[in-house]
């Protein structure tokens, strides 16, 4: 039976990497004149098809949408597909899901596995490497060949399309501001490295409040956290260097894990200190306490995402001009782990 | 531009189940004459094209796995995903995934998405609603036609083809002894209802064990939830009505809550109650005490299935007397909810 030839194939073949092949491919002028021959040449070979999504546009419909994630470990993301599944359902669509996990090769891959004839259009939100790399090529050339992308919370200015996204600099802020009128008067931050988009606009709207409120903003109360298996420890050491009366975190992970830190040290919540975390999921909903948080309303989310893409599956005059960016609003979800106030 | 029509829209128009239409369109007995020869007729006026998985089959090797699972909420199955991820990128598959949303017509119209050429076999896990009906004419079908399909957790012995479970009976076993061991004495069951396999199973491990320590099985020590919105309400109902110094629930949902349940009344953890769960996922981990558990190993699981279809692609020679059973082994991950013994 003969078997179809992919990009990672033959990047592994060549020792190169798929962005590398992926772009010689399509002739970039990134890749050298050499090694852009010796990839077209090897893919002539080996008989391999590029997508054409072109053609596969329209010659069919195939009802299914392509949703690709960084990963299912945030229930956030999870929540988004839920929106996505009932808006698409309810038009008669069905979802395909791919997962990039973080990384820029899978992303590109999945591009490969999706376009090729499975579905009308796709919604994405990008991975930590993509953002990383800004290297856009793979959707740039879906959107130029005419499929429809719709992102989510982890977008890009430089890739034309619908957007959907929450302000996340008015959602930190609002956290911020709630546990300041609640009497917190030291709040620490856990967030994530700077390149990841969401991380670093949640923290600008920490500081921004902070700031706004008259409070001095320490570098000493911001903990950047790169490494998930190392997020308890790195949480201890701030325990063990500062003192503050709140915690928020631009994640439910990082909250939980906070709570747990704080309760080993046997400090009471909310009383001693008051924990806020980011997204409204499972680990937010089944802590002890439950974990006041920012809801993003990823349900939402999806179900926007769904019928931005639908609209324009639908509607095959939609012109670039016509792109729009729908900035879903959040709100606190109030649990146990802060302190009520009037 | 011309839509594709899915059996979705025939029931839709026609106004019976999606069952009714696919097993119609395959000519099922089940279905009365006058029915089929209707949708029949329906379907060739619209120019439906009916899956040929077999066709498509002989045409291509895509290269593609699709997955199907009943949901993404429970940690488990977002576990067996990545360990079907990993081995699957590593033999150079790509991993599609479609929920059924524990809905037997979804499961349909995955199965109808998925093998229309775009993957060259399946893995999936039954979704409720299909183990509750005991119809599985569209896993047949594709079973019938050569497309190769491993099937994993909820599985069924009507469904020829390779398969990867955990021995439900001993892992619950396991759990129950070890409560026992650690000198419990009364150790309550949270379970599902009956027609969840893996509940029923755990739910015999637990009897069957209690049995041979020579203890007494109360039914009012066992609580089968249905709606997972109405758990705590069911819990908090088995603290009022029993005495118990033990629980055993047979997901993390189900044991996480209980702790709370228990927590807000007072009781100390592990010292008035002890707790075990099945699956070892993030609530597990994340929960406060941190949570024993039964670990299914659902990695291992999803790497042992992908391992199982691959081996079945790549060998176009296996016959049916090949099909294998694979029994994954739980073990127990002590952790806070459970008294040390020695």
């Amino acid at each position: 039976m003969k078997k179809k030839v992919t990009i990672k194939q033959i990047a592994r073949e060549l020792d190169v990497s798929v962005s590398t092949v992926s772009k010689a491919l399509r002739d970039s002028k990134e890749i050298s004149a050499e090694t852009r021959e010796k990839v077209q040449a090897f893919a002539r070979l080996l008989n391999y098809r590029p997508n054409n999504i072109a053609i596969s546009l329209k010659n069919r419909k195939t009802r299914n949408i392509g949703v690709i994630i960084p990963e299912i470990v945030h229930h956030f993301f999870t929540t988004v597909i839920s929106g996505i599944e009932r808006e698409a359902n309810k038009a008669g669509y069905n979802v395909i899901v791919c997962l990039s996990d973080e990384s820029f090769d899978k992303e590109v891959i999945n591009m490969e596995t999706l376009a090729n004839g499975s579905i009308d259009g796709f919604i994405l939100s990008l991975s930590k490497e993509t953002q990383s790399r800004k290297d856009f090529h793979h959707l740039l050339e879906a959107v130029d060949q005419g499929m429809p992308l719709v992102m989510f919370d982890r977008v890009s200015d430089e890739i034309p399309g619908d957007k959907v996204v929450i302000d996340d600099v008015e959602g930190a802020g609002h956290a911020v501001n709630y546990l300041l009128d609640s009497g917190c008067e030291r709040i620490a931050l856990l967030t994530t490295v700077d390149y990841v988009s969401v991380g670093k606009l949640r923290t600008e709207g920490y500081i921004r409040a902070l700031q706004a409120a008259g409070k001095a903003v320490s570098d000493a109360l911001i903990v950047k956290i790169e490494d998930i298996d190392n997020c308890e420890q790195q949480i201890a050491e701030l325990f063990d260097a500062e003192k503050f009366d709140a915690v928020f975190a631009v994640n439910e992970l990082f909250a939980v894990t906070a709570m747990k830190v704080a309760q080993r040290r046997g400090l009471k919540i909310p009383e001693d200190i008051s924990f806020m975390g980011f997204t409204d999921g499972m680990l937010s909903q089944y802590a002890f306490p439950t974990l006041t948080t920012v809801d993003q309303h990823g349900l939402e989310m999806g179900e926007k995402a769904a019928q931005l893409l639908i609209r324009r599956l639908e509607n095959d005059d939609l012109d670039d001009e016509s792109f729009v960016t729908e900035i879903i609003s959040t709100s606190i979800k109030e649990r146990e782990s802060t302190r009520t106030f009037s």
